[in-house]
């Protein structure tokens, strides 16, 4: 019985699929938060490295992964896909469930794939320091590894509450030695601007990503680095939906169904813009993208210009957003919490060739659960939603009775998130439903562009 | 450049290596607690399921491996092998350092290697649940995830000092299903003895097993299993350096040195055994096992029969051993603080086919740090003495000028051990070396056997 399905040497992706040539129309562009125009190229300096910059525009549908960068991706790549037997055995249905197990990076999660090509980038353009921030300490701890992997210093903005939650995350950038600062900081205009109107502020993703590119605008040999989100982000991650697509096709298979969790939209397009290709060819693949109900940005939001982060300092992006000063509560699957989503995803979502579905935080835990039960694998709280997802796919499956094929993408493991699993069996979590006049409140603030 | 050998599919083991039949003589007796009599399979059976039994004793040099254990194997194995490149590069040796990497397991050792297998014996033979002990919880981690996956209750005594050190460990084996005890406990009379004496007893792998023993032996429907020592396990553990064999061979090199970190012998028995079985060929590869110097059984315990838990209830194994009543400080690499060791290796450290060394903790978290910031991954405290002991081996190749061939077992990841890393960073850990009269005064209580 087949279950893991390794990609051979000769297989394994020399190249990163670019989605930009092949959206549904031109790109919206982006605007700058001071002079509300658009940036040009020039503008992003500052912020990033010229190869990062160029990979953001470009209209070159495949683009080579540098050399230095496959080596390190030696590491955890080809990562496994797995055919969930025993999931399905339990859940008793026809459909064939397979998964991208993207834990098996040195960080635990799947955002190595982006970061150490960006601190490559970085490095090659002359950075010296890299300031970023951090949610639930994936990103943070990945981007940390890569500037230790390349000699680049590190400081991680991370969001308060997951830096309370997650102390193990915190110890693991130490370990790769970055710099760590809780955020809300006082190391910051944006930050002490949050401290002065609320001291207790657990911080959201939005006021740490202000803290770090305010950072990293203010000095000359520290750039900024986002781990989700943007173009280039979205780029690196298609490793995953590449590697999966000619795992699939070893075994013969092609799915029905492409799932992944959805927070700011990295993991999510990296297993699934490689399959949105395929429907412009005419392949009629769903791919659905899962978010929290707590945090509903793409179900609940709306698709327009707006800030980055919640201090304006951000370029302003046309994406579905829940408005730049929305704070979300503090959900567990920190790395989901955030008020906007990549500007592609939510150009494909409002094209409906993307959906999007909410679930709630008590349905995913119960997910997590029979998952780590029947697959053995332990999922981050955040893959939890896409585990969720495909057995909402299977179940119906079942009621159809229809022979299914899903692939969903288990973005990371929760060995270092123990503590939630800990308050979900001793009851302490609840299900979190945004109130509608909170949301409509937060989308007044939207700026108003051109 | 070639980082990670991944064996292909048609060379996977499908056979453990029992070196049973290749030891330099034969095995000593195993002696019954009570009688103080050589014991017979027979009285075994109220701890161990037959097939188990079999494999303890049996003669038979390759044991197949059940298809049901080579399915579930699949989830981590073949595990990969990598070429620590950036390391050699940062010590500057012309030493080959390869390392086999046990930390992609759902648990994150090497444990479930024969956690698998003796659930698996333990279904067909009818037994209905599991009594175990564990020491960092690696083990009692791994036994969860066997006993969930073959529908087995699991009732697990962890070491106190690490139930509290180790919070993550215990929410593993809950989320698989399992009871979990700090021990001492007054579920046992072994345990209650422990308590009355001292109520504030950090516990200690000796006294865990008393309770797990005592609990499998006193009820029918249930079978103990031990996760180190015994030589079923070692031959599961074979798995490891079979495995490592192959994938050498596949780049045309062969160790000049093989190293494990040694507490009960499991994961230095799977990576040594299949090498030290060339050995008897003329091959003159040498076996390392590094221990703590805070708990140094092979450099500083006598070969003698001794108990294998502290209560007495344990058969008594002719090993190294620093007695069974000595208790070892509350060192963070609880996997490795047992009084005793595999018979198998004692053998063979007593032949000389085996060498053994002791590390201080410090010098052991030094070459995590070092390994981590250069190859990546972050290593268990356990899996830490292997580095030391390989980067030890690098740096006098340098010295020597020696192209030497290194392989070392990285017998499980850190991320559930940051905590540690934290006290490290933090100047909290000593080193400790037992002193000369406490060692001797626990070897003045050894059994009279013969």
């Amino acid at each position: 019985m087949q279950t893991k399905i390794i990609l051979p040497e000769d297989r394994i992706p020399r190249q990163w699929y670019n989605i930009i040539p092949d959206m549904p129309g031109p790109l919206a562009p982006v605007i700058h938060p001071g002079t509300m125009q658009p940036v040009s190229p020039d503008d992003l300096l500052p912020l990033f490295p010229i190869g990062l910059i160029e990979q953001e525009v470009s209209m070159q549908r495949w683009i080579d992964i540098p050399q230095q960068v496959l080596d390190i991706y030696q590491l955890w790549r080809p990562s496994p896909v797995f055919r969930a037997h025993r999931l399905e055995k339990v859940l008793d249905t026809p459909a064939k469930i397979y998964y991208k197990y993207e834990g098996v990076s040195p960080a635990g999660s799947h955002k190595p794939n982006s970061a150490i090509p960006q601190a490559y980038y970085n490095k090659i353009f002359g950075t010296k320091r890299i300031a970023t921030e951090t949610g639930a300490g994936q990103w943070g701890s990945s981007i940390s590894l890569a500037c230790q992997m390349f000699g680049l210093e590190c400081t991680v903005y991370m969001v308060k509450v997951s830096y309370n939650q997650k102390p193990y995350r915190k110890s693991m950038m130490q370990l790769w030695g970055a710099n760590v600062i809780p955020s809300p900081s006082n190391q910051t205009h944006a930050g002490r601007a949050i401290l002065a109107k609320d001291p207790d502020s657990n911080g959201s993703l939005g006021i740490a990503i202000s803290e770090a590119v305010e950072d990293a605008a203010s000095r000359d040999d520290t750039r900024y680095a986002l781990g989700s989100v943007l173009n280039h982000v979205c780029l690196h991650q298609t490793i995953i939906g590449l590697e999966a697509k000619a795992q699939l096709e070893m075994v013969g298979d092609y799915p029905d169904v492409v799932i992944g969790c959805h927070g700011g939209g990295s993991n999510f397009a990296g297993i699934a813009f490689p399959f949105v290709a395929d429907k412009a060819n005419g392949n009629n693949v769903r791919v659905v993208g899962f978010e929290p109900a707590s945090c509903p940005t793409l179900t609940r939001g709306v698709y327009a210009f707006d800030y980055g982060d919640t201090a304006k300092m951000a370029p302003v992006s046309k994406m579905y957003t829940l408005g730049h000063d929305f704070m979300p509560p503090g959900i567990h699957a920190g790395g989901l919490r955030y008020h906007g989503a990549s500007p592609l995803v939510s150009q494909l979502v409002d094209a409906g060739i993307v959906e999007a579905k909410a679930v709630h935080q008590l349905a995913c835990f119960e997910a997590a659960v029979q998952f780590s039960r029947s697959e053995g694998i332990i999922p981050a709280p955040e893959s939890s939603h896409a585990i969720r997802g495909a057995i909402d796919e299977a179940l119906l499956a079942k009621e159809e009775g229809k022979e299914k094929v899903i692939l969903f993408n288990l973005s990371g493991h929760g060995h270092v998130d123990m503590a939630a699993y800990d308050d979900y069996f001793a009851g302490k979590l609840n299900d979190y439903d945004y109130p509608e006049e909170a949301i409509s409140e937060s989308l007044e603030h939207l700026p108003k562009v051109g």
